[in-house]
């Protein structure tokens, strides 16, 4: 398949359209500005294409808490013109929308369904209520050949820092480097997460292109809830650095949802995926990865 | 109660600061452009209120399909800086978001609880989920004393033509003064909606200001299906001007819900809300309305 992706440059972005080149397809990344409606839809109008992975969205949660209508803004309209413009040529490619586990926030004690309830402790995790919805919306009046996906979170070589791995992380390589002993400080460590292995999560998106059904919504992560703690005592194991660990309640985001675990069940039926990384392996190679580049 | 309410000149808005002086409160009506972030902080800064009623929205269906981003950017900015601004003087003020039963959209056969699965058929309804959500989220984030109503179709004096009722009766009142014969084209007629008139739906919103939870939603509804059929032949028979009726097919919206009904026994319970004037009532003094005013 000629597979459009937008957000290519970003973190999952760019492990999907090296994923997607050693699968067979091409993977199209033009240059556009998708908040600009014109530019976006003279774009699109000049691309073949099966497909559309639309990944652009500005996710840093902590940054949408201080600028709730930045990240609003983008999200919610870089996905409004590529629509529109997908609309406008009455396109019948198959559409990926990523949104987030974000959504559901700490709705339940158990792991999530995709009919959990709305929980959205941040604007980031409303803008992607409004993207899921919006997605929605588009199969629902037009037709448009859309699939949404709620993923947890996903880990792997070149995440930002502002996430929980690659904060951990870059602060033990940077004790490594210099001297063997140091103090990191971390926010919350009580809290549960599913960590999926970036890997695994592109590999998911392309099986939902091919195998996901016209407006339907799939949860996608490991399905294991894995305290904060644990990931931390793992790095730290893993290091020969000597790391004291403190705590900064200032690092705590009001309303932060104790627990995400994921129920995928619908989506592996629908699919056939299994994540099959271990959490360890993927926690090793970003280690490994950070020492190399940093 | 001092009651900030924004949106006052709207169709609701208009009814609800009559009926909130009615039971002894005071409605300011604060001239602000919600859309401008730093005039809406000023204003509000300067104002004292025990409670706001948030009704400033876009909510035409029909031209939300046409400028889908009009209505987003509209919707969601305008009730974001009104949180913001409260946000920011720690206003412990309660909050009352008004959302819309279009999120469900045609979602389920019975009737509508607050549980139900969102449906949207328009950018309307996805800019409403994302009101409902991020009022959620400021409750969640920042305990703000936020409540969310969800709702359904409301009919009274001053509705804007773009919605059902003043559709019919502007044309029906039309024939009446050019000759007591002639032709009204309408829409779907087989759709069934839940229509509750207007005072009785501000009653709801008072109700929910003194005894709503703060972070619950609630739907707002007769809880009856009337079939817009039905609506049309009594107000046909309330008039006796000879009526062809010419359904338009082009006045049909894709992906419109075939049926909307409201189960509102959660806000019903929580406050002792009850709708009280008959449909055919309501009909009457609308009809009444539009031949004394046009």
């Amino acid at each position: 398949m000629n597979i459009l992706v937008t957000g290519s440059s970003g973190f999952a972005g760019r492990h999907l359209t090296k994923y997607l080149q050693v699968k067979g397809h091409t993977a199209l990344i033009p240059e556009i500005d998708l908040l600009n409606a014109t530019e976006t839809e003279v774009v699109i109008s000049k691309q073949k294409f099966d497909a559309v992975v639309h990944l652009a969205a500005m996710a840093e949660v902590g940054t949408s808490m201080i600028s709730p209508a930045k990240i609003l803004r983008n999200n919610i309209f870089a996905q409004l013109n590529l629509l529109e413009a997908l609309r406008r040529r009455n396109s019948k490619a198959r559409v990926l929308i990523i949104c987030s586990a974000d959504e559901y926030g700490g709705s339940q004690e158990g792991s999530i369904d995709e009919n959990a309830q709305f929980m959205p402790a941040s604007p980031y995790a409303v803008s992607k209520i409004a993207q899921d919805f919006l997605g929605l919306q588009y199969f629902l009046s037009y037709g448009l050949n859309i699939i949404r996906l709620r993923p947890f979170n996903h880990i792997g070589e070149g995440q930002r820092i502002g996430f929980v791995v690659p904060d951990f992380v870059k602060q033990i390589v940077e004790i490594e480097k210099s001297g063997q002993s140091g103090e990191i400080i971390v926010g919350n460590l009580e809290a549960v997460r599913d960590f999926t292995d970036v890997l695994d999560m592109v590999s998911a998106y392309e099986l939902a292109l091919i195998k996901g059904q016209a407006g339907e919504v799939y949860n996608v992560g490991s399905g294991k809830g894995v305290k904060i703690s644990y990931l931390l005592n793992q790095l730290v194991k893993m290091s020969k650095a000597k790391i004291k660990i403190t705590v900064d309640e200032s690092r705590f985001r009001p309303g932060e949802p104790s627990q995400l675990i994921c129920n995928s069940e619908k989506f592996m039926k629908a699919t056939g995926w299994k994540p099959e990384i271990p959490l360890e392996k993927t926690l090793e190679r970003v280690l490994e990865w950070w020492r190399k580049t940093r």
